[in-house]
């Protein structure tokens, strides 16, 4: 027999990956725009944040009235409180792709420099690290979301090579320092966006196995 | 009579008071550095920074204790709620300082700029806000939490006309871009900080009375 408390559960995950998608869309609009020059995606990513923004209260709320009325234990507790941080990591990844697409409309005033296109890596990095995540929660799969840990070095050394390139852009020619500030906002931004994806693979973690690995509890050296 | 939860209660808040007071001394040692030009103050970043990380694990499982022994109701259960999310703001707010005192530490590798000052005003504001924040959170102070709110304006206001200057002192000297790169990231990372301190008061003011100010819902000009 089915729990009423697996019933509540399963409407909150649907909620949660629905919000998710939002996110990765959200984080696909502002790159493209930057990278196929049109400020119409960007409009877009305003529609995909009210959305999460939606989503960001609907999920408190269901999360309170679950507590509140099953009192959960034990593995739900576990679940209830990751999907608390899961949702808070989400609603600044909506945050973050807002971000992006105000720095990338500042960007498309000015010349168009050649490293945009190393942001179109990152941005494809980052959207499979969410995507990782997303897909680790819902199928509860411990594996995928140590992979999305380890996605996330190799978005840090994308952006520490594109700040580095776009210092030298900057140092070379002082009319593209506008363009260059503008694309670094945009890559530490997406950054952070990797940071959040690597929070909710750590979250599932917890929620699968009770495991605590954030703050040095992840030892990448014991995985492949 | 005290019931068992006031107890309960009564020391989380007490953890979290810690917490917040950790966040603040890593902000004051990372900006302090920048000003003194003195890298030993960056140390002292990295040992509250371990405190807060600790704190923050310590809050979580005493959350979760909290609920599956007490199953709260109502106020207790959103004064938990709102302590969840503090507690995952501050752990940030933590690892913002860690990220301040890294640029400062590059930062300090190079020429000094002028623009440090308006630095010093930034931290100053923030460290308030920080300050404000947790005295409304202890007190449960709707119009403290509401006074957290504007300053944070004058925060973001702060660092767009940082941000301006430094584009400015980029294009006239190559020499500067690379010390002007570590200041705008120290201003970002401030302007971040307000932004942490801004949802500490949102959740002050969803605990002390039920309403979600968060997304639209708190309105400037209706107060002064």
């Amino acid at each position: 027999m089915q729990r009423q408390i697996d019933l509540e559960l399963n409407k909150l995950r649907a909620v949660i990956m629905a919000m998710g998608q939002s996110v990765e869309l959200a984080v696909e609009e502002a790159t493209q725009g930057l990278i196929e020059r049109k400020s119409e995606r960007l409009k877009k990513v305003r529609e995909h944040e009210d959305k999460i923004n939606a989503f960001h209260l609907e999920v408190d709320e269901m999360c309170l009235k679950i507590i509140a009325s099953q009192s959960p234990l034990a593995a739900d507790l576990r679940m209830i409180l990751a999907i608390i941080k899961i949702n808070s990591d989400l609603e600044r990844m909506g945050d973050q792709a807002m971000n992006i697409s105000l720095n990338v409309r500042d960007y498309l005033e000015k010349t168009a420099l050649q490293e945009a296109s190393a942001i179109a890596n990152m941005s494809h990095t980052v959207r499979k690290m969410v995507r990782d995540a997303m897909d680790a929660f819902i199928k509860g799969d411990v594996a995928l979301s140590e992979q999305v840990l380890l996605q996330d070095d190799v978005v840090d050394e994308a952006k520490r090579s594109t700040f580095k390139n776009l210092v030298e852009v900057m140092k070379q020619n002082p009319n593209f320092v506008e363009g260059a500030v503008d694309l670094m906002l945009v890559s530490r931004n997406l950054e952070r966006l990797g940071d959040h994806a690597t929070n909710i693979a750590e979250d599932v973690i917890f929620a699968s196995t009770g495991k605590d690995i954030r703050h040095g509890g992840f030892d990448p050296s014991s995985h492949r």
